[in-house]
């Protein structure tokens, strides 16, 4: 894994955007966080070209969000699974999916997949968390400060903000 | 805003990373979502080159994420400010910095960024609950299902996961 966020920012959000590449490699990981694991049903999910997908694979399993492992000899073949860094890849993938579903761009008058709570059969959203009272929390009310690792740049970014603010 | 996701793709994932384009993009989401406005200020914040960062701010206004307006007259200044959907995507924002932080890449030792609760002080996660109950859900029991929109290749998807699982 690389031991950077790309061009070593230091931000998280840059971090995991490194290591996922670029919207083919979010791809792969949503189908084979979906349960898909040979590179011939990747193939034929994503419809992204052979040299491509082989890159993206190859990348994905450099970072670590997958494994390739041998399911059979004679001949070998291997397939994908995720690691538990590519596990914790699911949240990107449900917030991308919640926005989507908002949005709805494809006039799809619902949503292509559905999230279960597989003890309940209820849907299952994201939602913001008070981190002490468990309560919910609307975007509104969520201020950003700085963290114990912010670096110059990322104090400057949020001192630029104050003074919008104040200008405003 | 384009009408299809990206490919035509029945997928609101897709659709979403289409619409915000590459990591560029999401970062100067981030930097507009933080409270940057200025040009020269999300130069200085992304490090991203002129001709890539004017390319991916005309992309993100054409995806109405962003709009630029206004805000000087002689000489005509502009600064960018997010649309309704730009500010949705802040759950997926919020979500890659919270796998980043997970993950501490850059061996930070904690956050860059903390988000937190303005009316209680307390931190601020994001969290599966079930949509019924409101209970917490753990990633584990979340099944994936067939959505109403669900096209030919997201069923294919499915039974292909479904394959999977009874061959193992």
């Amino acid at each position: 894994m690389r031991s950077k966020g790309f061009d070593g920012m230091a931000c998280s959000i840059a971090s995991v955007l490194g290591a996922i590449g670029d919207r083919w490699g979010a791809l792969i990981l949503r189908d084979v966080l979906l349960g898909l694991r040979r590179y011939d049903d990747l193939r034929h999910s994503t419809g992204i070209t052979n040299a491509t997908l082989s890159d993206r694979l190859k990348a994905l399993e450099q970072n670590e969000l997958i494994e390739r492992r041998q399911y059979q000899s004679r001949p070998d073949r291997y397939e994908y699974v995720l690691t538990s860094q590519g596990t914790d890849t699911a949240l990107v993938l449900m917030a991308l999916a919640q926005v989507g579903d908002k949005w709805d761009l494809g006039d799809l008058g619902g949503p292509p997949l559905r999230f279960i709570n597989a003890n309940t059969g209820n849907g299952v959203k994201l939602a913001l968390l008070d981190e002490a009272t468990g309560e919910r929390v609307v975007l509104r009310d969520v201020r950003v400060e700085e963290g114990p690792a912010a670096d110059e740049l990322t104090r400057w970014r949020l001192a630029k903000r104050a003074e919008h603010v104040e200008t405003r």
